[in-house]
């Protein structure tokens, strides 16, 4: 079914109140997931809303918490999310990469104990919007394996990088693993095997059966070593600058995560530069070589996230009726 | 064959000399390919050392070029390689982020015009020697497929993440493909496939045969689409950061390259935090799990660098005779 994008941010507004949150938050709350969903992006729009509200009920999310500055040197800053929603606190800290960058060039702000960020692009967008390049990361509970190992003893840690571009902003946000548990079960659905090795089944086995990592859920870095290094290091980044807690420490419950934000002004960077030759070029180059069997195209990241905003801002939002039917139930009448 | 690590860096700099290097970068360069293979990393090291020659009879590398300021913003600074050597650019730059990090907790520096920069890896170190963070990335020649292409059409863009650590620095110094022609020649040489699919063959057809993908030269992501979306945000952020070359116009020659370096302030960075004791609590906790089957370990990135060091300075430094001796053979005497 479609809804109209801005019933979704009223109704979730709405709900937002309901459960403490001021006018001001409650509109930005609403407003980043329903926009999640707009760009179709609904795993991290609408169909996370009802889990995000079972973090306030289970306390791990505070409601009225604001982030709490406690380090500052020049071009980087620490902050602590004293546990707030996690998506204001993101707002806030790359809203502070802008103006550190704006003065020093680059901005870095690392943050301790937030809490998840829903959709990691929105922040990356959010730089890109006023000029900047946006990079974020952050880490997770333990929800993939580290290379060799048969345990979930690494995050998924996810990477955002945002580079603007008059077209279309050039939007790179990636988990490490290499399928997310909602693409497996994609799979499982149609009774299909995945493409390529996803996890490993309860014996500790490699497989491309999606259902036996669903169980297991013993998912597999993308890349394999790879990314099971580049994970390792994007959670002691994230925990040394923010001083805070590790992957290891978010095995119980994920709550208290870390995160680091850069924004880099690029518009005053020297000389000035044909920034739209240079992404044109890129652009033009990737697309225009002969495609690999049973491809139909090459993409860049984040292609088709206008296309798709516009579309649906027109013909309306596509949600899963059985999800909003349950965000409608919790509307108080 | 073994050879001391003093003799190696002694026959490199009388090699050097003999280029029109003067004393002091003769020294340097020699000293980091020496390195290089001192850690174990002989690929980055003298068995590169004929290759750089070559780079600089061709005239891709000027022995004499300095590195110029074009631009700076405070923590971020924009430099002009020159086309002078790779590794001497590259350590220049990182030295300059260091100095820029002692003044704004963080420091940037944006590269273009410049070469290989050979061993990566060499710079986190740098960075780590003096109590940063060291992140940097460069653009290569197209060398690897963007998901859903049959030609080399992005480059394998190299990354480095180093931590700083007592008993061992964290150093993540990985390629974007999944494997290196170096590796996959290891599987061909033994009659081996692929553990994985690591590339195309002649028909951009998904394939674990090492020598089809030697031959085709299509090497695939390390994860795919994952891999390939990172490659080309690498590619772009180093080309509009420094408003330099991408890797679509190194596809002839591969001189001109880009890169970005990074340093933070770690040590200055405020509650003074038990860095040891987060990086401990990592370590730990991925070693400690189960393992994979047919596995023996989980080992973190950089495990064992100073292990090979010191034995390597003790027993001299494993190397191929055959590139030895082709080195000693350019000695003029």
């Amino acid at each position: 079914m479609t809804v109209e994008f801005n019933e979704i941010a009223e109704v979730l507004k709405r709900i937002l109140l309901q459960y403490g949150f001021n006018d001001d938050k409650a509109s930005t709350v609403a407003d980043l997931f329903a926009r999640a969903s707009l760009d179709g992006v609904n795993s991290h729009g609408i169909n996370r809303f009802p889990f995000f509200l079972k973090t306030i009920d289970r306390g791990w999310v505070k409601v009225d918490a604001e982030p709490v500055k406690v380090g500052s040197l020049g071009a980087i800053e620490q902050w602590d999310g004293q546990l707030g929603p996690g998506n204001l606190n993101a707002l806030f800290c790359m809203e502070r990469t802008i103006s550190l960058a704006r003065i020093h060039g680059i901005g870095c702000v690392a943050l301790r104990n937030t809490n998840h960020w829903i959709r990691a692009g929105s922040y990356g967008l959010q730089a890109v919007d006023q000029g900047m390049v946006g990079i974020c990361f952050t880490n997770t509970k333990p929800n993939m394996v580290v290379w060799g190992g048969a345990e979930a003893r690494t995050g998924n840690n996810p990477l955002v990088i945002a580079i603007p571009n008059k077209k279309e902003p050039l939007l790179l946000d990636m988990s490490v693993s290499l399928y997310s548990y909602g693409k497996m079960w994609e799979y499982a659905n149609r009774g299909e095997e995945l493409p390529f090795e996803g996890g490993l089944d309860e014996n500790g086995d490699i497989t491309r059966d999606p259902l036996k990592i669903i169980q297991s859920e013993l998912s597999l870095p993308a890349g394999f070593w790879k990314g099971s290094g580049l994970s390792i290091m994007l959670d002691l980044l994230v925990s040394l600058l923010a001083n805070g807690q590790t992957s290891s420490e978010l095995e119980k419950d994920e709550y208290g995560n870390c995160q680091v934000f850069i924004s880099v002004d690029l518009n005053r960077l020297v000389p000035p530069r044909d920034q739209a030759s240079i992404i044109e070029r890129v652009i033009k180059y990737i697309k225009d070589g002969k495609l690999m069997s049973g491809q139909k195209e090459v993409r860049y990241p984040g292609e088709r996230t206008l296309a798709t905003r516009k579309k649906q801002l027109k013909d309306g939002v596509e949600v899963d009726a059985k999800i909003w039917n349950q965000i409608l139930g919790k509307v108080n009448h």
